[in-house]
């Protein structure tokens, strides 16, 4: 027997998508928002209605901006011109930015290489990175693409076009995380720790 | 320094204020829901604007049916009607109902008493509860309602009413859960479960 009517069951199944919530979460979850004022759930439902056509992109890196603006670390004059990171997807940026570690710009590409998927070089914004990286005079580079197969061929293909304009890149150390136990480390990032390492 | 605008840190902080998610986990989410498709965001969109509004409670019980409908429940012929389980909420049902341990109908309370907030007897369907025990020979009224204090009321003041008309009351049992370790449990629920003891 169906406990729930077809368009609740659809909330619950569309919340179970999300990256984290499992059947049981999106059923509390759906409940929880159906016993919201109904003020704040048509005013949550506004909000992602509008959230991708709100949201504007950084005429320079990428990343979220008002209309019309560069974001919040483009137009921070503190912030090291000639440093730029190289992150796949907008949600990554903050991952580096809270971690504290950089101080340098950002370059947000769409997504990264898939020949697989026809995702080509002419589609993932690498044009306009080479474009900054020589009117900045950019003097590094970081590639922090991810560590699958497709996002380590973007930073390859990247470092290898920046390095013939003479732009120096570097990636993302990889290894083993801080804190990990060994134990459940697997083998290709043991592999890599153990490729990777220096002398201390 | 702000990272988000203004809007999505509005989505992030509703979506934050769900139970069970944190602040980072909000975060994750709502970059989760703007990589999404356009289509089915705004799918998801329509779905909570429409939630309350689309959704029926039946006339019998309070739980969620289709317009102008029993719920599953209600019109299901296999209840047993002589017993009703009592519950505070729409989302309680799903609870008792998924244990597999009740076959009898439910009534949905519209939450509990509480004298403090102005919330007495007469605004929380108890009166329909009562006319239903009369018409239906119910024999026994389950007592579902939470277990802190004002569900205890709540439960006590329902079962010195439906009393008083003659109809049998009975209250779920309290103690300690299934599976639980002892060393973790509160004290309140240790006395409540020493008091209710049973012969083996």
């Amino acid at each position: 027997m169906k406990l729930y009517p077809e368009q609740f069951q659809q909330a619950i199944e569309t919340i179970a998508s999300l990256p984290g919530i499992g059947k049981k979460g999106a059923e509390k979850l759906a409940l929880a928002l159906y016993s919201w004022p109904e003020s704040k759930l048509k005013h949550f439902a506004s909000l992602i209605d509008s959230m991708q056509h709100d949201l504007h992109n950084c005429a320079q890196c990428g990343f979220f901006s008002q209309k019309d603006a560069l974001c919040p670390i483009c137009s921070d004059p503190k912030r090291l011109n000639h440093q730029i990171c190289v992150v796949e997807q907008v949600s990554q940026l903050p991952v580096i930015e809270k971690s504290g570690s950089f101080k340098g710009l950002y370059h947000v590409l769409h997504g990264k290489l898939s020949p697989m998927s026809g995702i080509g070089p002419d589609d993932i914004n690498i044009d306009s990175l080479l474009q900054r990286c020589k009117e900045n005079h950019v003097s590094e580079v970081i590639l922090a693409t991810s560590t699958d197969i497709e996002g380590q061929a973007t930073a390859s293909f990247i470092a290898k076009l920046l390095n013939e304009h003479g732009i120096n890149t570097t990636r993302i150390a990889q290894g083993i995380p801080i804190g990990a136990d060994l134990n459940y480390a697997d083998a290709a990032s043991i592999a890599m720790a153990i490729n990777s390492r220096r002398e201390l």
